[in-house]
């Protein structure tokens, strides 16, 4: 086990990897939008337009109108990925609405085309219906090969998600929750051979039950951790709480099984990780109530839960999800890699079991090289978008 | 005038200007799909990452928020062009669906981008319900910057697009028509210099009221032609028929001046010209009926109403849809322009006026070098979007 001291070195919290960046070169960046669509055919002689629009062009129209499958083989659709959000949850900004979410949107269709192989554009809506929603995607099928959701807020994003993996034959995916507790499930299985306890022993809290701290909760509940308590603004989910949303009552049942009740410092007395996804901060009073050499994740952004500091002298392993400290914690290592397995296998669900081999794959290409700071991938790292695409469609071809 | 005997020798029509190209290239062209999105940020370092994802991408977003405007500057959105589609008109196929029609949208879609530097993707639905896709494409407006409605059965075609104007603040145009209507337009006004009658004296006998039909007739009216016939496959149009949808009703009370009755034959006893828009065909005999040295656009593809053969023998000018003879009249050279030059104005609608520019423009490209082989430009040119877009940027700018 790491112990607090030589982390400090290890992490040095005082020297980001990154050199600042201005306000200035991210507004440049961003001019004119982050994305673009070329055509694959040079349109640049008759004979090109005559193969890729009029007339040659009807002859593909016709074969898949005769034979419908052949949408796959010779349209761009079934391996588009929506990007589909109405901007109530986005990032650490809130309820900004579907214009503002859009740079977001289009950053993570750029994170889907550059990772993953597939293509991907954002539709953004300021509609807050989940009726309306589902209406328009199933009427937009023909459209695309599979959704992304992304910022939605809860407890309508957990709704939506069924209702969308219900009405469409095509796989359909929260990022926000899944992406996340693929991510935290992998970071936390290196993050337990370091500090030696075995993943289902650890004493979990979870700080902030909203779509990531929901879908981290029942990732780890499947994967058989016995001790998991959960927080959120007004104290600890229990049975005997009476505000609980229908996700958070049907969670009050499978965790805390100490029977707690409290606050955070109820929750953290005694813990051996915390997996933070609030957008709070977590005092030093409070984390010094956790067992020696926990694990942290503080992962809102732009501020950890947990500050680089303070997790330097109490943490055994700490991760945020921000790119210019160790141990990111960023869904970019899970998205791509499982929509493109799913897409390649042809599945047109993303089922727990997909989750679970993507957190594996995930872990193992760490291996051997697992440190207190190397405990998921570089999201840079060209392997893992391959091993968790491989991953996933070895478990459709195994289930599916 | 030029007279029939040197038009054999220019058009020579047992010699298509292509090679003639296989099944084979054609669907090996379209595997995979014709679109590719990739983003203009390359995401190959932390820094980069950083810039265009988490955490840079937060102060675009919260620069949207505060000032919504800004999503013109920060975001692809409101320069990307939605190719909208339910694959009830395409191309000669009839109503094939949405998955069918995508190889279609995609090639539109990637026209817009190669002709006009615009972005475009195919949203295509199964929906014929007006309702439906108004507001499914109310619902989406964040998201994208103008709609080209494509490929959209007359009669419903003409009230999604009054609608969609309606409910729109961006530019709505149904190509099918007003791309049509405005090459045509530009076609005709090159014609007629060859021809030697001012445009507005020409008896002008229109065959199918689709929705090119229709909206070539408007454009004609509009320009002041005073004699315009309009046959569908139940005959002539005219005021005392009691089987006309609303659009052609309108357009009984504008044309057929001399109050014909009958069909095709009558309608083009001594007409100048006839613009084919029918998937039919004009037999000998019926071209025969017509004025010496006519101007004949047989437009439907792939097989021209008028044969190139029976063309050389009468026509003065003559015209298809097909990339491979001279004289295309091909869409491509009016809409890429358009919408670029309403985006780069700021226009939330596309006005009459605009398209009139627009014809003038792609007219005016031709200039002195006018022959019956040469009335439009080639849709390769790389002046006409260029054109085009500054004709409908200043129509915009004098009267918006």
């Amino acid at each position: 086990m790491t112990n607090a001291t030589t982390l400090t070195t290890t992490l040095n919290p005082a020297a980001p990897t990154t050199e600042p960046i201005s306000n200035g070169e991210i507004f440049a960046a961003h001019s004119g939008g982050k994305l673009t669509v070329t055509s694959r055919i040079p349109l640049d002689s008759k004979r090109n337009l005559s193969i890729a629009y009029t007339p040659g062009v009807a002859k593909v129209s016709q074969a898949i109108a005769d034979t419908p499958e052949d949408t796959r083989e010779y349209t761009w659709a079934e391996r588009l990925v929506v990007v589909v959000s109405n901007g109530t949850a986005v990032l650490g900004l809130g309820d900004i609405g579907a214009r503002a979410s859009l740079p977001v949107m289009e950053g993570k269709s750029a994170l889907f085309t550059e990772f993953s192989g597939l293509n991907s554009i954002p539709l953004v809506t300021e509609s807050k219906s989940i009726d309306e929603i589902v209406k328009m995607l199933v009427m937009l099928r023909p459209s695309f090969g599979a959704v992304n959701l992304e910022d939605f807020a809860a407890p309508d994003c957990f709704e939506l998600e069924r209702r969308l993996i219900e009405e469409l034959d095509c796989p359909v995916m929260h990022d926000d929750q899944h992406g996340t507790a693929v991510v935290s499930l992998a970071a936390l299985k290196n993050a337990t051979r370091i500090t030696g306890r075995k993943l289902e022993d650890n004493r979990i809290v979870i700080l902030g039950v909203g779509a990531a701290g929901v879908a981290i909760a029942k990732i780890l509940l499947n994967c058989g951790v016995k001790d998991v308590v959960l927080v959120d603004s007004r104290g600890i989910v229990s049975t005997d709480r009476t505000d609980l949303t229908p996700e958070k009552q049907a969670l009050s049942t499978r965790t805390n099984p100490r029977g707690l009740t409290g606050g955070i410092d109820e929750a953290l007395t005694g813990a051996h990780a915390v997996i933070g996804v609030s957008s709070t901060t977590i005092s030093e009073a409070s984390l010094a109530l956790m067992e020696e050499g926990p694990i942290v994740f503080g992962l809102s952004n732009p501020n950890p839960e947990v500050s680089p500091e303070l997790a330097a002298r109490y943490a055994a392993v700490y991760a945020t999800g921000r790119s210019d400290y160790p141990n990111q914690i960023n869904n970019v290592l899970a998205f791509p890699g499982i929509f493109r397995g799913a897409l390649d296998s042809g599945a047109t669900k993303i089922t727990e079991d997909m989750k679970l081999a993507a957190a594996q794959a995930i872990a193992d290409l760490v291996g051997d090289d697992v440190r207190a700071d190397y405990i998921v991938p570089s999201p840079l790292d060209p392997r893992v978008a391959e091993a968790v695409a491989a991953a996933v469609e070895k478990s459709q071809r195994d289930n599916g």
